[in-house]
């Protein structure tokens, strides 16, 4: 496993780095280009607030984590200039979109973009411990989790739903904050991270995580019982393996070796419910019972399923030595190199066919910028370079 | 091209008809089941608006247009009494989804639901003119117009957007309005109607079309110039395609035969843009300038947009005699009947993959239900049976 650690390490700082250096800063109006084509060039200027907040992260966490270049700290702060100007209305809450002079395009409907933006100025504050960003980001995190206590859910105001008739609790709140509370470690209180990553910890393997079906589901009634509904049935196996590697984290750091292997015992389960046995690869969205997902892109190939899956199985076998996620890991890196990755240009593609076929050439959209692709290789990187 | 007439009349009277009439009813707790497996049965119990008030016009026009069967009326007023009971709130507007018991799911942020209904409830009225359906529906087209003038859009509240940065106007509500009020004009008056549809006719052709690039956008600005964005972008041939039969009806109305030879001219050029070279049938969704549409599934090829394409060709052909409708017919049938039509049960599938294949065997579910099918099948087969 040792030996894949230079490949995806080589990969990041001589192909995709570059790629983002190269093509997503917007000298003119500040911030970062996402919308980009096969070779780089820019197809659409709007700005997608999930997406500025995350490349901030992405740059200032090479500055932070692999060696500490101007160059890419001078690309962090590039996009926290723009997001501190343009990225939140009056009370502090940040848009979904703007367009590329900064005015804005969607409320802030959307609570991840505060958890993309906490992200991003909490790096920044660590390479930068005297700046303001260290208070913004906590301000930024005590707002997400008010936004969380809010009766009708974290949309507020934009939500469609009745939740009287149907409670649902989502599992993409507690998964990204498990991620988030470590990020923000530096300016949070030790103590405090420690106790809100054990519980929620302890609600995903409680409530979202559901025996019966062997795999985390996207939505369950808030005493974490089963809903037979088109969204209790949602399952996205990427989604439920990326929370895995998540855990594998906070058992690390809370020297929870039970969490550590339930959490490998998830990721394998996942992965192998959701692998397409006829063409290869982990499918997008699934319904647990058998039925019919609402996304009609259920069947597609997605990069960040795939890249998130190879980060779960590379963490988990440095943490457990367990064969099976030496096996899976070998498998999908050959599925996800062949496949993703651009013999021609650098970065790679997003979205495949069930086939395996790119869908579209672009290497950046509303969706995909600067970030599953980067963090992968850097983790994979880091789990497998001292492992024996 | 008469010759089709009765094959599209024998299936949607020997198979269509009956295989809603035999699994859609839930005589427990009234409205219709839409979620219909390959079979028939029964895989989610929810009741989506939009496919309730679509399918008690369904069964009331064809009692309306085809037969005085008292089995049909009697299938109308049974979605019609659940709506009546559980489709609206206080102040009248139409949920998106209901339970099965007729609890309130999702709020009426979509304008769609009051379409539909007061679709379903104006069929009911021509069928029972002494009956209240006809204040409804008139009552309902009234605050349809009204929430189209909220500057905020017909969504109003659950907008997410911020319509003073880059102010849209979408497609989609002068589209169905054109053919609501045909189907509404026995309760509206005949010269309000003339002039509503003349105006919506005209807005479309200078506004929505766009000579630049020969179709119908989805998104445009105010007043009517193109916008270079993803939403400005996104071109979907089905919507285009089923708008130019409406045109074709409001020109046979009108004795304008400028708007109709301007329809089928549209329609021919939008089945050309829209038409998949390689594996054939007509994309779901497309970006004009040939970029990415946000849409992943666009690619795939829905029974809907084919079953409207065969519409405008049979109903243009009708009027015109132009025999590239005829070719256009001939090659989307044959696509349509291989692929669509399910050998061994009946109703068509309604979501393939780009090669044509089944991406669900599904019948119906949250989108689908009894609707485009029988109503393309009941217009095909009354454009065709009497042309030389």
């Amino acid at each position: 496993m040792r030996s894949y650690a230079l490949q995806y390490k080589t990969e990041l700082l001589d192909s995709v780095i570059p790629f983002w250096m190269n093509h997503s800063k917007d000298d003119e109006y500040g911030g970062y280009f996402t919308s980009l084509d096969r070779d780089g060039s820019v197809f659409d200027t709007d700005k997608w607030i999930w997406l500025q907040g995350r490349e901030v992260w992405a740059f200032a966490t090479f500055y932070n984590k692999i060696e500490k270049r101007r160059e890419w700290l001078d690309m962090a702060l590039h996009g926290a200039d723009f997001l501190r100007k343009h990225g939140a209305d009056a009370s502090g809450a940040h848009y979904f979109g703007l367009t590329r002079e900064g005015k804005p395009l969607i409320q802030p409907y959307n609570v991840f973009s505060d958890c993309f933006c906490a992200m991003g100025y909490g790096a920044l504050a660590i390479a930068l411990p005297d700046s303001e960003y260290g208070a913004v980001a906590k301000n930024l995190f005590e707002a997400i989790l008010k936004r969380r206590e809010n009766p009708k859910g974290p949309k507020g105001i934009y939500s469609k739903v009745i939740p009287e008739t149907r409670p649902l609790k989502s599992f993409a709140l507690p998964m990204i904050l498990c991620n988030l509370a470590l990020e923000l470690e530096s300016v949070l209180d030790k103590a405090y991270v420690d106790t809100l990553v054990r519980d929620l910890a302890a609600e995903i393997m409680r409530d979202y995580y559901q025996p019966r079906f062997g795999c985390i589901l996207e939505n369950v009634a808030p005493d974490g019982s089963f809903v037979d509904s088109f969204e209790g049935r949602t399952f996205s196996p990427g989604h439920g393996i990326e929370a895995m590697w998540f855990l594998m984290d906070i058992g690390e750091r809370l020297g929870d070796r039970a969490l550590i292997d339930r959490a490998v015992e998830i990721t394998l389960a996942t992965i192998e419910k959701g692998w397409d046995g006829e063409f290869g690869g982990i499918f997008y969205f699934m319904d647990v019972k058998g039925k019919y997902p609402l996304q009609l892109e259920c069947d597609q190939k997605l990069w960040w399923v795939h890249l998130e899956a190879l980060v779960a199985c590379a963490k988990g076998y440095r943490l457990t030595k367990d064969v099976r996620l030496a096996e899976r890991f070998k498998q999908i890196h050959e599925y996800a190199w062949a496949r993703f990755r651009d013999p021609e240009h650098p970065e790679w593609y997003g979205y495949l066919n069930r086939r395996g076929e790119p869908l579209f050439p672009l290497k950046g959209g509303k969706w995909k910028g600067c970030f599953h692709l980067p963090r992968a290789l850097h983790q994979v990187w880091c789990a497998l370079e001292d492992v024996e």
